[in-house]
């Protein structure tokens, strides 16, 4: 099928879609039918769905539902159990898997009246390996990963939000990728019980949406926290803190010149930056990151290892078989480092409301053969504090290029109000462009 | 059946065991094929186990064992994962449930060696509803919870070790009223993946087996951290802070003399005590224990309530509808007051190798209506620290009652390493008594 990916792939706003549709609409279930209707009309093409829910189950589950996201229609990343839908992880040895009960992330979408149409893509246990899913803003480039589904569920229209997780760069690299809101929660806040795990330290749920005020609105509907984003623009002009370099890795030209195109629109609309400059630490955590996420990995994926290592990608294997020699001296070593580095962040927000840099190296490669970088999400990651991906910007080549805005741990509402102010910033500034 | 529980339920000692059998013995099963025979002769009784390995599974798993555990039978608490045995969480809910993979506990267990005969009871999903497990050290009294059937199978000499969870009290109480060593390693040391979820904040891997040496022997083989004693009396001579008052409750006239008891014992081999007071936050803790996990499980057993509610006990389905109130300012209240508790607790440990306190409020309660108090326990799982049953002493009325030692969190091995030489005090004192 040809078509103009760029006018025809668009996400829907939750904020909007509740708005439109009315308590009566809600009833019969018309957003979750016109999920499943798009589901129809585009997925042969994108590719992001693994499992999808009949008409007459989204009508009852529409009927019933109560609320705060009542009636509307939510895709769930495949590394989460849901007891109705087939559960693979994103692996062939869990073909056929129907797990006897929901994620608990599942139970919280239930209980705040969301409709679970379907369960969408994943990296082989969340991991690196790409999926079957395409870019809906430019189907011959990768979505990222490992939240694969769930960024081009959103990107594609398909779903007005999506669950996904981040244990590396799995919800801000496809949300940058994709050009929609991607927003990692600080880590604890929304439960990974039932969430296949890779790294207990590491693992948080993501949420993804076509706007930072709509992720915004999902992470309160489902965590009860006010994190609510009440305009587009706050009332505080934010303070963003840029960092004059990135010790672990440099961006590219794209990312830097979409950063700029950021910090213009900032200062046009009455905010401020002023440079950051990192402590050497925030360098060692890359490597610390690698350190506990595969002493970890090798023991939550003993049993597929032990078991079924034929049926492994070559690259989770490899990973895993160079993880087994971690010892625990070496897991200890950056464990501490992350302990103290979690404490000593606090003075990195100092005289800024957030800081701002790349959600990502770059637009999305070409192609499929690789999900793209992580290395400007995996020392967040540690740290746990709360990113949000800001879409509205393109590379030269088209595509997306996202924006992080990066919080204090358990300060989301900040963050949140900090990225929504600069959602806003980057669309007037792009209004008022000839 | 009638038996001296006293003389008839020896628990038997993973060193002892591992050194009695050899080579060819341990490739034949031999081990492993007397703790199912052992199941034939006592199980009826005791009840600890609910679902148990085959003869020429045993033979197999022990011929192909290699490691540290190699060929020494293990049972594992029925909250645990396991891909060939039964896993029902201790609930009708999960009826025939035969889960797809394995726990990563039980990944380490294998790949030390061990042989899994079984599963042991739990109470339904490690809350405190009874089991229909009997203590081995006095059928008519409840051998405590959750980690019933773990402890009961140690006792009766089903097992030389076995796996548990604490998310309150549910291995040091067990432990105490068993007259078993049990140890709860630091919060995160072993991985709870895999485990059904309760409280992600508290969720512990918990170990039984006869003797504190034996549990710290497992302790290194599962951690593969340098844990193990390497005699009884270490050469230090520990000093043991001994709290002046419990500001939550207060333990039994059997638990204090038990404690006195102890500390005689260490006075004559060679450590000393010193009072220590507990700052006044120790007693906002039991509460704030409470809230969290309370928060944490109407999230992660929201499944279980939401859609199978007539299938929960009368007293964990009022315990979640009193947790659904509990809203989200009340956790974070509590979940700032464990930040910072979790951190100030060094200086309970100034001057002093650990702290020693009785393990539960008293013996063993008579009858099988409640699992006892876990009131001595759940300050020092919300902390995070490492904590010991120390057996060897009985209460008045003839039923065991332990002392725990308490460490430092990550300080494990000086933990246990102070709770053998407790063990040894007391042995020793025991033997020279008239």
């Amino acid at each position: 099928m040809e078509r103009d990916a760029h006018s025809f792939y668009r996400p829907v706003s939750v904020l909007t879609l509740r708005q439109r549709i009315d308590d009566a609409a809600r009833g019969q279930g018309r957003a979750a039918l016109e999920s499943l209707a798009r589901i129809e009309e585009v997925d042969a093409d994108i590719r992001a769905m693994t499992a999808v829910i009949g008409r007459d189950e989204a009508i009852a589950a529409a009927g019933a539902a109560r609320g705060p996201l009542a009636g509307l229609p939510v895709a769930v990343k495949d590394i989460f159990d849901t007891a109705g839908l087939a559960t693979n992880y994103g692996s062939p040895i869990y073909e056929g898997h129907r797990p006897r009960s929901d994620a608990a992330v599942v139970t919280l979408l239930r209980r705040a009246g969301a409709v679970i149409v379907g369960k969408a893509t994943t990296s082989e246990f969340a991991y690196m390996a790409p999926t079957v899913t395409r870019n809906p803003c430019d189907l011959a480039r990768t979505p990222g990963g490992s939240s694969a589904g769930s960024a081009a569920a959103v990107a594609a229209g398909i779903v007005p939000f999506a669950i996904g997780s981040q244990t590396g760069g799995s919800t801000i690299r496809p949300a940058s990728f994709c050009g929609i809101a991607g927003y990692k929660p600080t880590l604890g806040m929304l439960p990974t019980a039932g969430m296949k795990c890779f790294s207990w330290s590491f693992d948080t749920v993501g949420l993804f949406a076509a706007t930072v005020r709509d992720a915004a609105f999902l992470g309160q509907a489902l965590s009860g926290r006010e994190l609510a984003v009440a305009s587009a623009s706050t009332p505080d002009k934010p303070v963003f803190g840029i960092p004059v370099d990135y010790p672990w890795t440099a961006p590219s030209d794209h990312a830097i010149a979409a950063l700029d195109t950021a910090i213009r629109a900032i200062e046009k609309a009455g905010g401020s930056v002023k440079p950051v400059r990192f402590d050497p630490w925030m360098a060692e955590l890359i490597d610390a990151h690698n350190v506990i996420q595969s002493y970890e990995a090798w023991r939550t994926l003993g049993y597929e290892y032990d078991h079924h290592r034929d049926a492994l990608s070559a690259l989770l294997r490899g990973f895993l078989e160079r993880a087994a020699s971690i010892d625990v001296d070496a897991y200890s070593k950056a464990f501490v480092l992350m302990e103290r580095t979690r404490h000593q962040q606090a003075a990195l927000f100092e005289g800024v409301t957030a800081l701002l840099t790349p959600s990502a190296l770059d637009e999305a490669p070409q192609g499929y053969d690789s999900t793209g970088s992580p290395a400007f999400n995996r020392n967040w990651t540690l740290l746990g504090s709360p990113c949000v991906n800001v879409p509205g910007l393109r590379g030269d080549n088209g595509a997306p290029v996202g924006v992080q805005v990066i919080g204090a741990p358990w300060d989301d509402a900040r963050c949140l109000g900090a990225a929504a102010f600069v959602e806003h910033a980057i669309a007037a500034s792009e209004e008022a462009a000839p």
